[in-house]
């Protein structure tokens, strides 16, 4: 079914709030739901609900709408959840603490196989049966494990040569919350999650000058 | 200087980006900077930088480029820094708990004044001298205290009626870590933090269907 031809950033970004709102209505036990049905939940335009959808396939019918199981099944197939993501932690300061607490992820189907920190006070502890490791044995880890994701929750200076370590051992996912831009090559997908500019957005839009 | 005509999203968005950038040059001790040279840096073109800035006023200077401090200080002004925000938390969870340790936000003017939670074993606990209190006394001290910014860190099935609170008791600033959409009049302004959806990008970058 999938068209896999050249999406963009924007429709991407808009794949998991679908696949979050067809996951609600199949807890309230809604089979099918029409792209204005959808549009006014979701808040896109119907136009635009139709236009994204149709960039992995053809999932609507005429008259009909969409059947809501299939297509979060299709969507989340899309997404690539169903497979398996070895994931390790880097820095278990507070925010890498609060991600590796977030069960949600496993749901999901990442798997944490380990969180690494400098502090001496935190290695050797524990995090849901996850051990925190010394910083220093990562390379070997990485050597030692196939890993898919790494979460950089380290300080901004410290960042890039994480993010280093992890390109040479051939991770090709990170999840980047340092407040940093990464440099890397091109096959390794780079996510950013940058917790103050996000802020200053508000603080922005609060200030009433928009 | 600033022009406070309608802007773009997609243009506020990148504002934090350059205050980080210009903080850094700053840091560096480099004092004025081309919109090429700055292009090459922040990875806009450099036309593109030129737009963004002249929304807000005319800051650079043919042949001359951007004095770096004076560019920083107003991208500051018009992020509506060095005001004071008087902050809640409500859910003291793993990311409830990450935010109110994250001393960053104090420097950005984020005064936390109180952090909520409905679990019995967290209040009265501090986080930095903050104490957690009781989520049912919530209404009642935001009627006590004039609060700026409300961060919810609640359940997705709680979310909402936080916010509804937040809302009937003129919080204008709402950052969301939940994972729904929140309803809002329009004068008050949501800012949304949804990881999971971050995470869900990432891995369908991971499967090469771009």
């Amino acid at each position: 079914m999938e068209k896999k031809r050249n999406v963009s950033m924007a429709v991407i970004r808009r794949l998991p709030k679908y696949h979050r709102y067809l996951q609600e209505l199949m807890k309230n036990d809604v089979d099918r739901i029409s792209s204005k049905e959808l549009s006014e939940k979701i808040g896109f335009t119907a136009s635009q609900i139709r236009q994204d959808l149709n960039c992995f396939g053809d999932f609507g019918q005429q008259g009909y709408g969409y059947n809501v199981k299939d297509l979060y099944n299709e969507i989340s197939l899309i997404l690539g959840l169903g497979n398996e993501y070895n994931t390790v932690i880097i820095g278990a300061g507070n925010i890498g603490q609060a991600i590796a607490n977030y069960s949600n992820f496993d749901k999901l189907g990442f798997k944490l196989n380990a969180i690494f920190d400098v502090n001496p006070k935190l290695i050797g502890l524990k995090i849901r049966d996850v051990e925190i490791l010394d910083i220093d044995n990562l390379d070997q880890f990485l050597k030692n494990n196939k890993i898919d994701l790494g979460v950089i929750c380290v300080t901004r200076t410290n960042a890039q040569s994480i993010c280093d370590i992890l390109i040479k051992n051939e991770v090709k996912g990170i999840w980047n919350f340092a407040p940093v831009d990464l440099h890397a090559p091109e096959d390794v997908k780079v996510e950013n999650v940058h917790l103050s500019e996000s802020l200053l957005t508000l603080t922005y839009l609060l200030n009433g000058r928009r």
